[in-house]
């Protein structure tokens, strides 16, 4: 944790982007000026708030950085951690965006809006299937914020909800049960499920993830990922979308964000990319998440948003 | 209601349509068969089953209807109704169906499916908008069954829902609150609106119900419908859609359906028409209300599924 009288006199930095009313607000929050270093290294203590950290403040002087974002892999990969350092990051509304962005897509299916938007334009009136999503299985991997509020949201339209997790628990909110990743449970709730949603974060234990043993573990189902694209190995999902074992793909991240022209995404059959667009911060989710970590800082207590290091989330 | 002596030896005719396991389904449940008419009128007492009343069957000796279908508006538009006979329709799943119908659309255009769907064809990768519909107004025209069940679903997405209904009373489950249809808080709530739905029957009452004044009190609200298309002036909706007032339209009914391939609804700006696929009935909803209502009828109950012939719904 971040000692009082380090806190007290510790500047409050922030990355160029951190700007305006966000900046504003975390002047008012913390009762000190934002600074936007371009230089080197303070010369005491600094927070600091913003998406990447520079090379030059990687140093023991940093005692709290806050990440506008909710993955931290690329800000972890990007060097070691200065040891004393609390990272705390930005989670917002991501949950219900998150949730929002997949049910939208698993009822756009069950509906066929692609396909009646497509019969509009070509105006066409032939009646096309629609499915009622109730009593299908969601198997959500990732069983933590995110994967919990994709849950609760799939279960409002009556589906049922197997979360997949680490570690068998508790059953989270949002889900019917939960199993445990890596065994005979997973293979069997992956060939009963319709819909399995990827909510995993980057770490180096959910690197590809998603393999051949998965995939071909499946029987026909649609694969959304709305986690990280490296937990996908994406040679494994062109093999069972050509052998139909994963029946339709959406893909919000890629493990390389934009994909090139010649990308071999662009060719996967029955599948849909959209920008990583599912789990974007608003500038008031920033705020918000910065005033609650500081409110447990300054109480001395380990904010609920503090990032664990060493285990990456 | 139908006396016990009457039902009894009552036979049971059904529309051509009505074959198979749900024919099946009928013997087992009235312990008589299915019998097929094609000829004229009998000569006692018969339920029928199906979808339209042929007009050598609209006679004092029919008994009871069971309508395949949930909208009785063509049935009962079609001649007058035996003033004894018994009308029941299927509802089914409808509610549900016509919910999930609606929160896809409503979805697809916050998280922008089409346009996604359109980007990936020219594997192109741009942030697109997307928007989290928690907080948003929606008004819910119909405070019946389907009416609650929409405002139900989209109150599981965080959505403000305001139901519309002929006379004030009790707010039904889904909503947040009622409001009487053709006054000042009506029109106060269409301009709030983000969202307008319409759920209503088609009634003497509801015919061009949406015209140019609900029109025009709009500001911007997506408008759809999954009632009737004929509750709907369209000379109206085509205006308010040129000036602005709709901000998008989804059709899923029609006031001709299919519409002829020179409509002038294929040139609607901003519009989505879909081929009456909200509230398709399956045969197992057929099968499981008419159970329901003979049930009740063998009990001397009326039928919670029973149609008032006079109001229409």
């Amino acid at each position: 944790m971040v000692p009082h009288e380090v806190l007290a006199r510790a500047r409050l930095l922030a990355a160029p982007g951190v700007d305006g009313p966000v900046s504003r607000a975390l002047e008012q929050i913390t009762g000190r000026p934002v600074e936007h270093p371009y230089g080197g290294e303070p010369d005491g203590p600094f927070l600091y708030v913003g998406d990447t950290l520079p090379d030059a403040l990687r140093t023991p002087r940093l005692v709290w950085f806050h990440s506008v974002n909710a993955g931290t892999d690329a800000l972890l990969a990007a060097g070691p951690w200065p040891r004393e350092a609390l990272l705390t990051r930005t989670v917002g509304r991501m949950g219900e965006r998150i949730a929002q962005y997949v049910l939208a897509w698993i009822l756009a299916e069950c509906q066929s809006v692609p396909e009646h938007t497509a019969q509009h334009a070509g105006a066409r009136w032939h009646r096309l299937p629609s499915t009622l999503a109730a009593g299908q299985t969601a198997v959500v991997h990732g069983t933590g914020r995110i994967g919990s509020a994709v849950a609760a949201l799939l279960r409002a339209c009556s589906l049922h909800t197997v979360g997949v997790g680490r570690t068998p628990r508790e059953v989270p909110p949002g889900f019917d049960r939960v199993v445990t990743a890596g065994g005979d449970e997973e293979r069997a709730v992956l060939a009963e499920a319709r819909w399995v949603v990827s909510t995993l974060p980057l770490t180096g234990a959910t690197e590809g993830f998603f393999d051949d043993a998965r995939f071909t573990a499946m029987r026909g189902a649609s694969f959304l990922n709305v986690g990280r694209g490296a937990c996908v190995d994406m040679a494994a999902l062109e093999a069972a979308l050509r052998s139909g074992t994963v029946g339709r793909a959406v893909l919000d991240v890629l493990p390389e964000e934009p994909p090139a022209t010649g990308d071999r995404v662009w060719g996967l059959p029955r599948t849909v990319v959209t920008s990583h667009s599912a789990g974007i911060t608003a500038d008031e989710d920033v705020v918000t998440d910065f005033a609650t970590c500081w409110e447990a800082v300054t109480e001395g207590r380990m904010p609920a948003l503090a990032v664990d290091t060493g285990r990456g989330y």
